[in-house]
């Protein structure tokens, strides 16, 4: 396969029964599904037999507001993502898990644990926690602004890779007959303290697969980004202009370089939602059919969660512009940038566009044939702008299946994405390096 | 089935690859197994082909001295038994988890979604954690005393309660058409303000099958029967003698009672150890095979462990006494008083005392043929001892599998246990009913 073009790569971003917030609404959408383990079973069925890199799930650590329009990513991402461990057997598995919320040890033993368990298929897709009421949930007066939730995450991620380098690949002697299990001399401490950790170490769990899990940062403020080309070896990032993407993707791989770091180590997927038909036009029609079936008490909700403003008095068929934002850092800048574009290059009434904003929720959207979805792909991977997607069905399991049933076929033509695995860890799908122990600290040490 | 007189309930204590010290030294046993997830599964299945009610996992969140001689349990149980749910379909998963060194809202939300993604078969093992060297991995300046981490541990138990209890059973409604998702006055805010937490909620996970994880609890110290009689539908603890097992059964019961819960919803679990042999003299060389293959260095630190004193200086060929503990107080008392006894009671080596202790680390050693064995359990579960057992096996899988083939079969021809599930979640495998809504704020609130 060496004479193979540079490859894809492809997580399946599964919500629930589907991204799109009217999915549930859908006569072939079971709601019960939200909480059944056989229909994520069936998605990860859906997703390792379309042989994608990954599947990947995000972390929700309080019931959002408007629960009663929609369902919500209800179970805890990781400990889902660790069931489905025993059903699968190649697939990469990414939960999502907050670096405010948690504390450092518990992640790190957890997930070195998934990796044992999977077999080398463990990823961490490192957040902050955007949802200001999480805080209530966790014993805090209050969310922690940007800044300080990611001074932080970095001394997490310190911490946690510190941890992860507590075993030497060969500590584990197993002599039966002179009685020694380990050779103490290959267990290093951690002694770590710092401004918000002390953490003796080692971990107890000798060192996984992987080396540690693939750390995916999803998150492109400045500190974001600043965070991924330190740490991240996946970027999972909301781009719905290609021009945008060329300029992040060049800005992270520089950033990373800078760092020390080689830039095709870190494998950057935008998020990409579609709609899918045999025409354009039943493509069309597929997208309107879920956006006839919006609620706009959910809408208006989520318009005001990223744009701080409540339009619940603005009559819904009148025309609407929202305003630019008048500060620069904050945690929903891209996505309120993008309805003030949206509203002010075009004329649209409140419904017309809380209808456009539910379909990707500041995602690439392709809408069309399956020739028109891959070639979007192949258009965003050959001109700078990605490595491979996040690809976010709006319905589950039906878009999934879909896009495995009439996308690939397509892109394996093209001979962008592999017929099957040729390696069995999440490393291997994603072409990245086992780190050697204390391999980053080496490098952060030298970045500094 | 309801002729049937009271039946056992069984359960599977797996330890790496065996509690016993020694396991890991015999010709038979795996070393790479320990962190394996196919040794996992093979146990999971062996336990799941006996019907036993469930397996279960102990926590370290720390790296215990004296790893060179031995393994350990190495990897997390909570992420272990999650990947174990996939592969299994009836039996109960129970993981161990401190309230000492984690969040109430974290732990609410694993087990729940651990509940919902096996289908009902959630447990969690309630400690505080004894080990005080845990302290330095989370932050703590030292391991809180049995007094703080007791009153924690029921705050943090009332927390989850109220979590557990954030949805009521018919809050979803799915009404496609009117487009309501969920009902907003089927979900209960918890809002808890105490000393140790501060818990907004709801939960964001609808109730779980069992409507909550079944509650076990281990620890027969003041304190700890206490928190078992207000809270456990379960109970593990280490027994070795008859008389006194039976004294705290009838201690714990009448506890209970005296919180006006049904003595019979709570479960009680000694641990019970076992070397088989086709003959007595088999069974007894079994053992001593894994006795002969301790090394002292291990047994010298679990003994300073529990008894506070450093016998290293010792002659392991000298008789050996162990005073009386001076405080009544603390978290090794039943094991300290059992080795006093042991040392007052007959003479012994220290290294004879060592292999003595290596065995059964405090709990019932049964050695004998299939039919001491199973005789055994039969006195104590119709002395009022037990109402079942948490059973340890020496080696894995070899151990558990010989349970399974030779001693099951005498109990089951005895009728004391299930020829197979007559349910599918771990409440109806220990007769222990689905609580309603809101039912143990009740309870509690008469009982104080």
């Amino acid at each position: 396969m060496s004479a193979n073009p540079r490859q894809l790569h492809l997580n399946a971003f599964l919500r629930n029964v589907g991204q799109h917030e009217a999915a549930w609404r859908l006569p072939e959408t079971d709601v019960a599904a939200v909480t059944d383990i056989e229909h994520y079973r069936n998605l990860a069925r859906i997703a390792e037999s379309g042989k994608l890199d990954a599947i990947f799930f995000a972390d929700h650590p309080v019931l959002k507001e408007r629960s009663q329009d929609r369902p919500w990513d209800a179970l805890d991402p990781f400990t889902l993502i660790a069931a489905l461990s025993g059903v699968t057997s190649h697939i990469g598995l990414v939960a999502t898990a907050s670096t405010t919320y948690n504390d450092p040890y518990g992640i790190a033993r957890r997930f070195a644990t998934l990796d044992h368990v999977s077999r080398g298929r463990a990823g961490w897709n490192v957040v902050t926690t955007a949802n200001a009421e999480a805080a209530a949930n966790f014993g805090f007066e209050h969310h922690p602004d940007p800044a300080e939730r990611y001074a932080r995450a970095a001394e997490f991620l310190d911490v946690a890779y510190g941890l992860w380098d507590s075993w030497e690949d060969d500590a584990i002697v197993g002599d039966k007959e002179g009685g020694v299990f380990v050779d103490p001399d290959g267990i290093n401490r951690l002694d770590h303290v710092g401004r918000h950790f002390k953490v003796a170490g080692p971990l107890e769990i000798p060192r996984s697969p992987q080396g540690r899990p693939v750390i995916f940062q999803a998150g492109s403020s400045e500190p974001g980004k600043e965070l991924a080309a330190r740490y991240a070896e996946a970027i999972f990032t909301a781009q719905p202009v290609l021009k945008d993407a060329q300029v992040f993707y060049a800005d992270v791989k520089g950033r990373a370089r800078s760092f020390g770091r080689d830039p095709d180590k870190i494998v950057i997927l935008p998020g990409l939602s579609f709609f899918i038909g045999g025409t354009e036009e039943e493509a069309n029609a597929r997208q309107e059919t879920f956006e006839n079936l919006t609620l706009p008490t959910y809408g208006l909700a989520q318009l005001r969660r990223v744009t701080g403003i409540d339009f619940t008095d603005h009559d819904l068929d009148d025309p609407v512009r929202i305003p630019a934002r008048a500060e620069v850092a904050g945690d929903h800048k891209s996505r309120h940038d993008l309805v003030h574009r949206l509203t002010s290059t075009e004329t649209l009434t409140l419904r017309q566009l809380l209808r456009r904003l539910s379909a990707g929720r500041g995602h690439r959207i392709a809408t069309g044939t399956p020739d028109q979805v891959a070639a979007t792909i192949v258009e965003w991977f050959e001109q700078g702008a990605a490595d491979g997607f996040n690809l976010i069905p709006p319905s589950l399991p039906t878009s999934l299946q879909t896009f495995v049933d009439e996308v690939l076929p397509i892109l394996r033509a093209k001979r962008l994405f592999r017929e099957d695995y040729e390696g069995t860890t999440l490393r291997e799908h994603l072409g990245l390096d086992r780190p050697a122990v204390g391999e980053r600290n080496r490098f952060a040490a030298a970045a500094e």
